[in-house]
């Protein structure tokens, strides 16, 4: 679905929802709806159309991105508020739905006091459920940020890797994806090196990566799309224990694969990654979900936890990430994005299919 | 004053606010006060300690970096609310305050929820107005940070700047960087290229560095403290216009520089430099304030705008960030971070004194 027709739809529904218009504030929602993706906006959405609101710094990025866009218009201001309770005014807005995770405690006063005489109610996941399935355009940016990412990977198979510190293999990794046209980072990169292997988000240290696992976890941003994978692999000769543990976590990721396909909640694929885990007697050390969504966000909807109550849907792309984190000793995690597809998935990018030994 | 002490000073004056505890949800408040640098935690703190909570991912870094402050105990919990539940009971707690700027609609409604029979009161600043000035340790974490930015500007003259995209060398500016000691940058790193200057928050793209103007603005973090700073460059021979502009907003920002001092309000600095950019014509092109604090957000107190009434006050660290953008033509800002002392101010680092070219 192209850009404009985004916004359009979603203004036709809002009097489903009991509201004559609606404040988007969450920015990748601004992106999702508008094209513009810069970092302060908030966008006024009417059945009517549209506005834009940002500052001075974006006159000439919001203008061009809007392009596309017809029906939303672009209003450059100081104090969104007050050009807000302008075209509020003018659109005889009574009922303004906000998204109640996206603006702050003191923000919602502070439209309270504005907008007088203005019912606010807060409407949760409106563009949110729109973004879950994700449309051809939308699966190309993915497949190319993935396609960058596993540039990024593959890299490190060439590295002089015990001659390094696990920040300067990140941002190795980093110059690589981003030579590759990579236009951020998704997340800051996770480059963890033995002991460190048991903190699930390690951040990169200045000390040297030594013999054992080494996780990285790293996605790239493209066209706004995020990509989300992680490779463990072992530097020097693994012991049996090293096998035997990435051998459980792989089996569980490919159990998890196995188990996605439309229709299925996604709690299911979840238990299924959990059941192989807790079967090897890992159980205590897998403490995060199976995966989740990823799109304009790294972190979207469905979730694919042990509660999650989603219901997988043909389109929607996700990670399946299980892990076993033993502190004091080590970690693995296997991540890859899959499309879930009418019947089974599809893997985006194929990761490592043993564990790889670097020296 | 010690991470440890910094709670306990903060506990002690909660009944003066009208409250018997805070919860504090922002992440840097969180890090100022404990020390723990995780991406997921809350905060109790009542006048006889606090608890952090925080989820399984983190329980071994969180107990590490927690060990110095002396009354925090830590959590580790599936659902943050149901755990303060119990501790707000424990602790008799009838008047709870709470970040009304880092709390979300939603969030606030599911605290009323949990927390029945507990009044909730939005407070604001009590944290960020103690991280407004720096101590000594923190001045220490700022000069490292901005001394490892500096080697990163240094590698742009060496760089066969005509041969690059805008991404390769904001990507190569990183490594240099992260191979120095940066944990992470302080934000996506801005370079732009000749019309794009005139962007003043342009993302690097694909498109190969040109004649012209190049800006970098660009930051660190290392142990949480942050830097921020911006560089002009000129690729190629500057025209006169080039230098005229350039001389510009230099002179602007040593106008600032030089009206920095404790006790001065900080719109006056403002003024420093917009007068002199007003003068030469181009008032219209400097559509942002002239800076803001830096500590462990890239953007804190105070505020440097045109009407800020903050007073400047010894130990601050602020930005001096003057700059002139035409559109379809290009830009120039000058960026510096300075330590606010009783008489005057330091620049932390001496940035370029006039237009370097590149070739």
């Amino acid at each position: 679905m192209a850009v404009n027709v985004r916004a359009r739809e979603l203004g036709k529904e809002l009097d489903k929802h009991g509201i004559d218009a609606m404040l988007i504030t969450d920015l990748a929602n601004i992106r999702y709806l508008t094209g513009f993706s810069g970092s302060s906006a908030r966008f006024f959405l009417g059945s009517r159309g549209g506005y834009l609101l940002t500052d001075s710094r974006y006159k000439l990025q919001a203008a061009a991105e809007i392009k596309g866009s017809s029906g939303v218009r672009l209003r450059i201001c100081k104090t969104a508020n007050l050009e807000l309770g302008r075209i509020i005014e003018k659109a005889s807005v009574k009922k303004l739905g906000f998204e109640g995770s996206g603006v702050s405690y003191d923000g919602y006063r502070a439209l309270k006091k504005a907008f007088k005489g203005v019912s606010l109610k807060p409407v949760a996941g409106l563009v949110e459920k729109r973004r879950i399935v994700k449309d051809k355009g939308e699966l190309r940016a993915i497949r190319r940020a993935i396609a960058v990412a596993t540039k990024g990977f593959e890299s490190v198979e060439n590295a002089e890797i015990l001659k390094m510190t696990e920040a300067e293999l990140a941002s190795r990794i980093e110059m690589v994806v981003k030579s590759e046209g990579a236009e951020s980072m998704s997340f800051s990169t996770i480059v963890a090196s033995a002991k460190r292997t048991a903190l699930p988000h390690a951040m990169p240290t200045n000390r040297a990566i030594k013999k054992g696992f080494l996780t990285i976890d790293m996605g790239v941003s493209l066209g706004g799309y995020k990509s989300d994978e992680t490779r463990t692999f072992c530097v020097g000769e693994p012991t049996k224990r090293h096998r035997d543990i990435y051998g459980v976590v792989k089996e569980a990721h490919d159990r998890a694969v196995g188990a996605v396909s439309a229709g299925v909640v996604a709690s299911a694929v979840d238990a299924a990654a959990r059941k192989v885990i807790k079967k090897a007697g890992y159980g205590k050390y897998f403490g995060h979900g199976t995966g989740h969504g990823v799109g304009l966000d790294v972190h979207e909807g469905p979730g694919l936890g042990p509660k999650s109550k989603d219901i997988l849907r043909e389109g929607m792309v996700i990670t399946i990430e299980p892990g076993i984190y033993i502190p004091g000793w080590g970690g693995v995690r296997i991540e890859d994005m899959v499309l879930v597809k009418g019947c089974g998935c599809e893997v985006l990018a194929e990761g490592l299919q043993e564990l790889r030994i670097l020296r």
